[in-house]
C-alpha cells in the first residue's frame, strides 16, 4: 500500500499550513536556487512558483511553501531576506485568503438583463408560480430550488477535532462543506447555526424551518446529542436526515473496507474485527458494517469490551450496540482482544495500537486506523507490524461519499436515507477505485454522479 | 407624465402572462406576416421571434407572447392551429420556465480542482479558519460569508396580493428576492421559512439562527404581526432587522416623492398630505415622510381619519402614528379630507379615489395611488382630474431600495437600519432619476451601488 497513489498525494500534502510568499530577487544567475535551496533545506515543501512582474535588475516571484508547522515560516522569511539579492515583500496564508467573505455564494440562476426578465422572476409574474404551488404543493419540488438544497446545520458542540467551538465558529466548515456539494454534485446547501445546546429547542428550530430544504445534513454535533437530534428530526420530518459524521463516514469506511476484503481476499460474513470507540462513528459504522454482512464485531471503549449486561459508562446507544454485536460476549482486555481479528477499525484518539496487537491479529490483518489527525497506529507501524491493507483518516474523507448519497437522495425524492443506500453508495464507490487503491478519486465528478444514481436506485427498493 | 420613459416600459410589459409557441410554419411568403397578424388580432403583444430548425419546406420559429390574460393563449392557439400552413408545436409558460428548480444556487466560490485545494477549502485546512474566529469572534465578518448574507425570512402570511398562503407556497418570490440581491449587490440571500403563525415563535427562531447572517429581511408577514416580529428582533439582535414591505417601500416611496416635489416646485415643509391605508406600508411611509419633513399628514382608513383620542378600529400601531400625524385632528370625511390637501398616498385597495376628490386638493397635486395590482385611482384618471405627477404601485418597486439598503448596511457593518440611512438612500436614488423622471433605472447597478454607499455613510452618524 506504501507506494499507492491514494496515499502518496496525501503524504505530500499533508503538511497543514500553506503560504506564498512574494520575493523581488535580483535578476543575477542562480538566484531562484539559492532561494530554492533556502526554503529546501528549512523542510518546506515548494509548489508553484509564478514570475509577477520583471523590473530593471529584478524579478517579483510568488512561491507558494507547504510547511509542517507555522514557526518554520518565520525562519524561511528571516533565511531569505538575509541572503544576498531576495527580499521578502510579502506573506500571504492561503488557506486564510481562501477563506475571504466567506467560501460560497448565492447566485442568480437567472440573469436580469430587461424589466421583462425582472417581472417573470419576480412580481407580477412570480404571482402565478406561488399559485401553482398552492394548488400542488408537490409542485414546489419543481418550481422552487429545494430540490437541490441541502440545510447544513449545526450547533458547533463537536467541530472537527476543535470540540465545542460554537457555531460561528464552525462556520468555516459548513460554508467548504456547502462549496463541496456545489462544485461535486451541484447541491445549493446552506450553512444554518442553531445558537442552542438543547436537544428539544434544535430540534424545534430545524423543524419550524425545514419547509424550505430537500433535506438536511446534521454536522459537527457532539454525541449523544447528535444521537436524538436526529431520531427525533427523522421522526418529524419527511425528507432526508443524515448525520454525516455518523453516516458520511460510516459509508466510506465501507467503502474502503470492500476494497480491503477484495485485495486480501477475505469473505465478509467470516470476518471478526475489532472497533475502538463507542461514539458516534464508531456506532455507525458498526451497524452499516454488520448490515453489510461482516461476521461479527467487537467494540471496545474505555470501560473495556461491549457486551451483553455491562453496566460501566452505558448509555442507551450502547446498548443496543451490545444487543447486535459480540456473539460470543467477548470481555477480555483490549491487548487481548486483538486475537483471531481479521479487521481493526480505530475511532478513537492517537497512539492506542501498538505493534504487538497487530502482530496476534489473524494473518493478512486489515487495519484502519481512522482517529484524526493521527491514527491509532501509523500506517507505517501496521505495515511492519503485518497488515496486509492499511488506511487511516486522511486516506478515508467523508467528502467521498456525502455529495453522492444526498444527490441521490434528492434526485429520487427519497424521504429518508436508509442503510441500503448506504451500503449501495459503497459498492459502487468500491467499484469505481482503481485497481490496487481503496478508493477512486474524490475530484472525479462521475464518481459522485455515479454513486448519486446507485443512492438513487436503492432508494426506490 | 404620460410620456416618460420610466412609465412607458411599463405599460408596455404590463401582460403578466408571458410565452413562447413555438411553431411549424410553412416556407412560403407571408407566412410570418400571417401568424403575426393572427397573434395582434387578439390583443397580444409580439415579442422576441427566434428561428430554431428549418427543415425542406418549413421552418421552426419561437414568438414570444405577452398577454393581459392567459385565457387569450388558448385563442391564440386555436387560431393558429386553423390557419392554413401553421402548426403549434409546443407552447412554453416562460415564467413558470424561469422558476423550474428554483431561481437561485449556492456556488463555491473557490474551484476545487487539486487535492490542495480540498484541504485549504476544507479539513484540513479550515481548522486555521476555526481558530482565529475562537480567538476574535468579529474575524467571521473577514473569513466567512457573513458580510454578504442576508436571511429573507418569511411566514409566508401575506405574500405579494395572495394573503396567507404559507411559507413554501410563497418561496418562489423569495428566491426572486434573493436572486435580484445577488444580481444587483452581490449579496448572498437565502430564503427561510419559517413554519409558525406565532410572533415569539418566529423571533425565536430567527434569533436562533441568526449568528450565520449579517442582517435580516423581513419579508410577506402579516401585520400587524410584523410590528411586533420587527420590534422584538430588532431589540434582540445586533444586526440589521428590516422589514421590505414597510421600509423598503417606504424608502422608495420618498424618493419618488423628492422628485415629484421637485417637478411641482413644492417644498416639503408646506405641504399637506392625505394618505388612505394605516397597515404596514402606510405607517411606515408616514414615519418616513414626517422625518424627511412633510409639513402634515392624515391619515385615513376603513373607520376615517386617524386622529389623537380616536377609539374605532385602533392598535398600539395606529395609535402611535395618530401621536404624530394630523396635527389639527381633522374628523372630516374621507371624501372631504382632499380640501387643502397637496399630495395623496394610497395603499389600500383600488378604485378607493374618484376624480372629483383629486379635483378639490391644493394645485398642481401630486397623486401617488399604489395598492397593487390596481391603483386607489388609475393614472390616466388622476391626470385628467388636474395631478401634476403621478405614479402608480408597479413605477414604484422596492427592489430599487432594498438591494443598495442592505449592501450599505452590510458595508458599515452597522448594527441597524436607521431612518437617516433609509432617507440617504431615498435621497441618493432620486438624484439619480434622470430629468423630467421620477426613479432611475432599475437596472442599472451603479445607481445600487451609489444607493449603497450613501447608506454606508450615513450609518456612520
Amino acid at each position: 500500500m506504501e507506494g499507492m497513489k491514494g496515499t502518496s498525494w496525501q503524504q505530500r500534502y499533508s503538511a497543514p499550513e500553506i503560504y506564498t510568499i512574494r520575493c523581488r530577487i535580483s535578476d543575477k544567475p542562480g538566484m531562484l536556487a539559492r532561494l530554492c535551496s533556502v526554503i529546501g533545506e528549512l523542510g518546506a515543501n515548494i509548489g508553484e512558483i509564478r514570475q509577477i512582474d520583471v523590473g530593471e535588475g529584478y524579478k517579483i516571484r510568488d512561491i507558494r511553501v507547504y510547511l509542517a508547522e507555522k514557526d518554520t515560516l518565520k525562519a524561511i522569511t528571516e533565511r531569505l531576506d538575509n541572503s544576498e539579492g531576495i527580499k521578502v515583500e510579502q506573506v500571504i496564508d492561503d488557506v486564510m485568503e481562501i477563506h475571504r467573505r466567506g467560501s460560497i455564494d448565492v447566485k442568480s440562476r437567472v440573469p436580469i438583463r430587461s424589466l421583462t426578465d425582472l417581472r417573470m422572476l419576480y412580481t407580477p409574474g412570480v404571482a402565478e408560480v406561488c399559485k401553482r404551488i398552492v394548488d400542488d404543493r408537490s409542485a414546489s419540488w419543481d418550481y422552487t430550488g429545494i430540490c437541490d438544497r441541502v440545510a447544513i446545520v449545526t450547533n458547533g458542540t463537536a467541530v472537527l477535532g476543535l470540540g465545542d467551538i460554537g457555531p460561528l465558529e464552525g462556520l468555516p466548515v459548513m460554508e467548504g462543506k456547502a462549496a463541496i456539494f456545489a462544485e461535486f454534485v451541484d447541491i445549493s446547501a446552506f450553512p444554518l447555526l442553531i445558537d442552542t445546546k438543547d436537544a428539544d429547542e434544535f430540534v424545534e428550530t430545524v423543524v419550524r424551518v425545514a419547509d424550505g430544504f430537500g433535506a438536511v445534513q446534521l454536522e459537527d454535533v457532539a454525541a449523544p446529542e447528535c444521537f436524538e437530534i436526529e431520531q427525533k428530526l427523522r421522526d418529524k420530518l419527511d425528507i432526508p436526515v443524515f448525520h454525516d459524521d455518523q453516516h458520511g463516514t460510516a459509508t466510506i469506511t465501507l467503502a474502503a473496507l470492500i476494497n480491503c476484503l477484495k485485495i486480501t481476499g477475505k469473505k465478509a460474513e467470516d470476518c471478526r474485527l475489532i472497533m475502538l470507540g463507542a461514539g458516534a462513528a464508531g456506532i455507525a459504522i458498526s451497524k452499516i458494517l454488520l448490515e453489510f454482512g461482516i461476521g461479527d464485531i467487537v467494540v471496545y471503549d474505555s470501560a473495556g469490551a461491549l457486551y451483553k449486561g455491562r453496566k460501566e459508562k452505558m448509555n442507551p446507544y450502547k446498548k443496543e450496540l451490545a444487543e447486535i454485536t459480540n456473539k460470543n460476549n467477548q470481555t477480555c482486555s483490549f491487548e487481548e482482544g486483538f486475537s483471531d481479528k481479521d479487521i481493526f477499525i480505530g475511532v478513537s484518539r492517537p497512539d492506542m495500537v501498538s505493534k504487538d496487537m497487530i502482530r496476534v491479529m489473524n494473518p493478512d490483518p486489515i487495519v484502519l486506523p481512522l482517529s484524526n489527525p493521527l491514527g491509532e497506529i501509523s500506517k507505517e507501524d501496521a505495515l511492519a507490524a503485518g497488515a496486509a491493507v492499511t488506511a487511516d483518516g486522511r486516506d478515508i474523507n467523508n467528502a467521498l461519499a456525502y455529495p453522492g448519497i444526498f444527490r441521490g437522495a434528492l434526485d429520487a425524492r427519497a424521504p429518508e436515507i436508509t442503510l441500503q443506500m448506504q451500503i449501495a453508495a459503497a459498492n459502487k464507490i468500491a467499484e469505481l477505485a482503481p485497481a490496487e487503491e481503496l478508493l477512486p478519486d474524490i475530484l472525479d465528478r462521475e464518481v459522485h454522479r455515479q454513486a448519486a444514481n446507485a443512492v438513487s436506485a436503492a432508494a426506490g427498493k
